[in-house]
């Protein structure tokens, strides 16, 4: 069922209206009017008196014409009621603004519970409880009491970018920061406490809309993330920001919206992956807001490496300060740039970027835009951040249209930066603004938003993660990997490592062997050296435990092997692994999927702690990155006097197991610790496994789990 | 010399004055007219013409009255003799505003060194050259050709602030957006070159002046961090934009600038040991500014423990994240004061920090008044951060009345966020301002402020950095340490190892033996098990060269002997140390003086990569803070089932290690690499021991330095 009654409905009715001055039950109906409205409003109260000049209805039922919005601004406790009449007069979408449900405990969250089986039952679909209402603005629809739109002064500007928040205040005061930079936005959206529609799903059907050009978010939980991942992959950027980074913020998040929070790291990750920008402030969230009009323009094409054209060599700095913070490059102009720059700019500047064409460049507008024309036209420019500092009045048109005639003869991206009070050149913002021009008040800022126009323009490359169970990809080794055969508790390095071995990773050859003269005949079987290991189910801390016997030689096979059948298990014997470089490989549920994680592993693990995540599905560039993100990928290319190792070995191997770990039962954990990579050409060997299900009783329930593996 | 007239001259002289519309030799004349400058302005000209009204003079000796500060604003080529000039007419201070010097080149580097000669010689003080000049807001002494001076509706706003930059366009443009804030400046001066009068001393002078709060600053090189570290512990905040963070960034500096950029990390370190707060950005430096006023009234307090108190969950949350990103700490309210808010906050709102008073009790003002009363007066609550978004106009007094009543009754202070548009209550920031609260736009900017309040409310404890030399402090080893002992190229190991044994720090036993006998002896004397090694002068990497034999019996001591002196050189016995956790100490020489570096040593040097930094001198509380900041920290505190090890022994020797290092010759690098840290009680040994002198030719000068040691 669509929901676009929420910002662009045919007929609304406000059910709960009041005609009290300031109550907010008349605010909508009220600000409906303000605002230019055009569809028919129905305030629905009891006694059926006017509100706001309008004649009311009794019930909802009573309204004369098609209503596909209705407000519900009662108590709590007459809401589910107030929903069912709205079901019964075939109203599609419910706003409920009251609040009295999951934020205020058990009591309200059975409520919502009730509230939200109602809704599902009857086919209506509800937004909120507990939230401000929704805005379209070229409709003039302020479905919404927030007081902004009580502002003397406050209008609206309607532009290209939609701005859902789970917040209603802070939700509403950013969008009034929009409205004051001039930032249009043409669909506002307060989710509250998301009971039925979620923030996803708006934003889903948000980038839909024509003239949609981009997404701006606040949220407080995440839910699944696939149909974000697919409005980024069909072209719309979204920025978000995403509240509860640290722990305090998580928790006070939690309470606020009673959802559980993912660990951040897992959040970042996943975001990342999905190509959505994620950014830490309102301020940043706008500024971001500022380029998407932009980045329809530069979809496809890589932005890296940038050129600074400034008239301080302050702001050139602290421009190519954020550049290398945020991974991009300064640009390299080429010789016939150099020389062209030679003749304009004047000794005391520079021509190496950041160009300082100092002021006395821009006063002349022929030398400014043929310097600028030089730098736009070098092959090897990408993108522009023009900075300037107290540019006053007149000087502003120059610049602005020499800015904007440069981007639209090459189709290079152009940035702006004005370090300046506004009242130094009133019109420039706004002007700057018409011309497709973003402009920000600090380098810093200005590059954050290029970085960010940078990912819009070249989202991640990956398919459609709907339905994309790699299960269902076929040829790969998950098709043939039956995890019911591990059953409950039978999670042992032997049962695991003979699973892996039939998917085809490399695990070192060995078997269990049953009695002391096998075990003689196994290590000569492996090659006259071997490791021995007690497989003892539930036996955790293996290594501590004694159970594990390295080099083990013909000689003292027997000799082990007792001593290992003692501990109460079974005795496996594999080939000795020469040395490498070792790796840990992991896979755990969260609540926003499954995760693979990869980092330097073995006797190093605790004393490194550096692991990278990412969410299931992976692609051989996402492991790739993983390697380069953690200090394996310096590892794996030769620390120390070493060779590289086999970095492509291990590489396929993260991709086999996480094909298989995406095939594992909820809540099992997955822990391939080390991984042993060879020299390069040489492969890899999964030392030792361990998998964790989640009904398998840990035998030995006081230790913590342990981060080395065995 | 005082700087004074800088800012408040009892007369000053342009010299090069100009009467054409717009010339820069015209606007310090209209300017000082214009903002109401009370001194005689002298314009200087060859001519004698008039200058904006003004009677002007042929040279500065012409001049009536008393000059105490001239501008210069001629060619390059002149400015020598009209520094010349002014030093005969008695005049203290000279601004150069002319370009054409460092920053044009080798040509202007000369003529700027025979200025600065000049100057020198004559007992004049040069600010600048290639600088746009200063401004006394107090006095109206725009002595500055900006033209942020000529815009319209430019007016100066007085304030408690000095603002230093070394840029003129962003520094202006800069504080064009402090006036537009509403953020007061007292001073602001424009150092360009810094030929002479460096930005660091101009700070110094600036916090002498009364009515001076604190200090903002943009630079892009840093010299001697003494007169800084002397007025943060004088008692005035100082809050400093350093560009040039990146590569790129200091690369860009250095061509700005031609100074030699110290390494970012260091410049960081040295910042944070002397109490300055460094900042990313104009915005952030202005933010920081804003707290500056009340740093004064809580000096001297610790603040960490952080209520929030706001209309909005998301705000809270927000801010909740940026407190634990910044290292402050949730406060957590006690009984009493979660009982009273029980009272007042609705079932909606939350009374567990983050406070969510929600909006019904910002409507009220006594409940409002209540909850923030009782949030300041818990003894576990150091500082209020106050969230609020769509306030409007009739409000924003009550809260405002609310806030400062409680900040004056209890003393905590109270940081206010606002989050929406001006028009919505055009009045708040002026009057939260007027009544000593800082606000800002969003909750992590103001956590960000907060934070550097506490910074500056408890500023490091150090003695005056200034001649403080270590060697100067009686009883520290470096007073018997003579550095000189160790000659061109003999600083091998052994030799060095006794320097360091001299000087009380704790080395392996042992000796250089005389042959092959004596080494079997001296593997006895160390208690049958040795380490040996080869010391051959020059000789780096001493291990990969198979120049160390561990575990030598008395047995094997001869061969071992015989082999190691076949490289050339001595054969030192040590005894053997037992394993421990293997840390690395180091000295280096940087721009900003003598560091020392401490992290994990030994064979995870490379892998781990993880040290900390600080300039000499350090305290024992800065050791300890550079082992938390590593890895080291935690490997101290025993990882994989170990006991914690000697850190207090370890604290010794890095304390030992910084007072010997602080003596050594210029350019000199220390390098101690493994020090093994053995279990608590047994303290330490420094395995091996490498000293660089600036002057020795490296025996293999292909080689890279070798981050294990040996």
């Amino acid at each position: 069922m669509s929901l676009r009654p929420l910002w662009d409905a045919r007929g609304i009715a406000v059910i709960g209206a009041s005609d009290r001055a300031g109550a907010i039950g008349r605010l909508p109906v009220q600000f409906l009017q303000r605002y230019g409205y055009a569809g028919p409003i129905y305030p629905v109260r009891p006694d059926g008196a006017p509100v706001a000049g309008l004649p009311s209805h009794a019930s909802v039922a009573d309204v004369p014409g098609p209503v596909d919005l209705a407000m519900v601004m009662v108590a709590a406790d007459r809401v589910i009621s107030a929903v069912r009449d709205c079901a019964a007069a075939g109203v599609p979408v419910v706003v409920v603004c009251s609040s009295g449900f999951a934020e205020v405990g058990e009591d309200g969250a059975a409520l919502q519970d009730e509230l939200v089986a109602t809704a599902r039952e009857l086919g209506v679909r509800v937004l909120g409880p507990n939230c401000i209402g929704t805005v379209g603005t070229t409709t003039g629809q302020v479905s919404s009491f927030s007081p902004l739109f009580a502002g003397e002064h406050t209008q609206l500007v309607p532009g290209s970018l939609g701005f859902v928040s789970q917040s209603g205040a802070l939700g509403y005061g950013a969008v009034s920061l929009a409205f004051e930079r001039g930032l249009g936005l043409g669909w506002v959206v307060n989710t509250g406490n998301e009971a039925d529609i979620s923030a996803t799903e708006v934003l889903a059907e948000l980038a839909q809309e024509p003239g949609c050009a981009g997404l701006l978010a606040y949220a407080e939980s995440l839910g699944d993330l696939a149909p974000l991942a697919d409005v980024v992959a069909g072209g719309t950027p979204v920025a978000l920001l995403k509240a509860g980074r640290s722990d305090a913020g998580a928790r006070a998040a939690a309470s606020h919206t009673g959802a559980l929070a993912a660990h951040d790291a897992v959040v970042d990750a996943a975001l990342r992956q999905i190509g959505v920008v994620r950014v830490d402030d309102v301020d940043e969230l706008l500024d971001v807001g500022d380029v998407m009009d932009l980045a329809r323009t530069v979809r496809g094409h890589t932005i890296r490496r940038v050129a600074i054209v400034t008239t301080s060599g302050g702001s050139g700095i602290l421009a190519a300060d954020a550049i290398e913070a945020h991974g991009l490059r300064l640009a390299e102009l080429s010789e016939q740039t150099l020389t062209t720059l030679d003749d304009i700019v004047p000794a005391y500047g520079s021509t190496a970027n950041p160009v300082d064409v100092t002021a006395s460049v821009m006063s002349n507008p022929a030398l400014f835009d043929d310097a600028l024309g030089a730098i736009a036209g070098d092959d090897g420019v990408d993108a522009i951040v023009a900075c300037f500092c107290v540019l006053t009045g007149s000087d502003v048109d120059a610049v602005v249209t020499a800015l904007s005639q440069v981007r639209e003869r090459t189709g290079v991206p152009v940035i702006a930066v004005r370090t300046g009070a506004d009242h130094l050149a009133p019109t420039a913002a706004a002007t700057m603004r018409a011309a497709g021009l973003p402009v920000y008040q600090t380098p810093a800022r200005a590059v954050r938003a290029l970085a960010a126009l940078a990912q819009f323009a070249a989202p991640p490359v990956r398919e459609k993660t709907t339905g994309a169970s790699p299960a269902a990809r076929p040829d790969t080794p998950s098709t043939r990997t039956d995890w019911s055969s591990l059953s409950e508790g039978a999670t042992d390095e032997h049962a695991l490592k003979a699973l892996l071995r039939e998917a085809g990773l490399p695990v070192p050859v060995g078997r269990i062997v049953t009695g002391a003269d096998d075990a003689v005949a196994a290590v000569q079987e492996a090659g006259g050296r071997a490791v021995a290991k007690a497989v003892v189910p539930g036996l955790l801390h293996k290594s501590d435990a004694g159970g594990v016997i390295l080099d083990v030689t013909p000689e003292r096979a027997a000799e082990v092997h007792d001593q290992l059948a003692a501990m109460g298990g079974q005795v496996l014997m594999e080939e000795m692994v020469p040395g490498g470089v070792e790796a840990l490989v992991g896979s755990t549920d969260t609540p926003l999927g499954r995760i693979i994680t990869v980092g330097v592993g073995g006797v190093l693990t605790e004393i490194v702690a550096d692991v990278a995540l990412r969410l299931l599905p992976v692609e051989r560039a996402d492991v790739e990155e993983m390697l380069d993100d953690t200090r394996l990928g310096r590892l794996l290319g030769g620390v120390r006097g070493q060779g590289p190792a086999d970095r492509g070995a291990l590489v396929d191997a993260v991709l086999g197991i996480a094909d298989l770990a995406a095939a594992l039962p909820e809540g099992a954990e997955l822990d391939l610790n080390p991984i042993t990579v060879l020299a390069d050409g040489r492969g890899c060997r999964i030392l030792d496994a361990a998998l964790a299900l989640p009904d398998a009783a840990p035998a030995t329930p006081d230790s913590p789990p342990d981060p080395e593996g065995d």
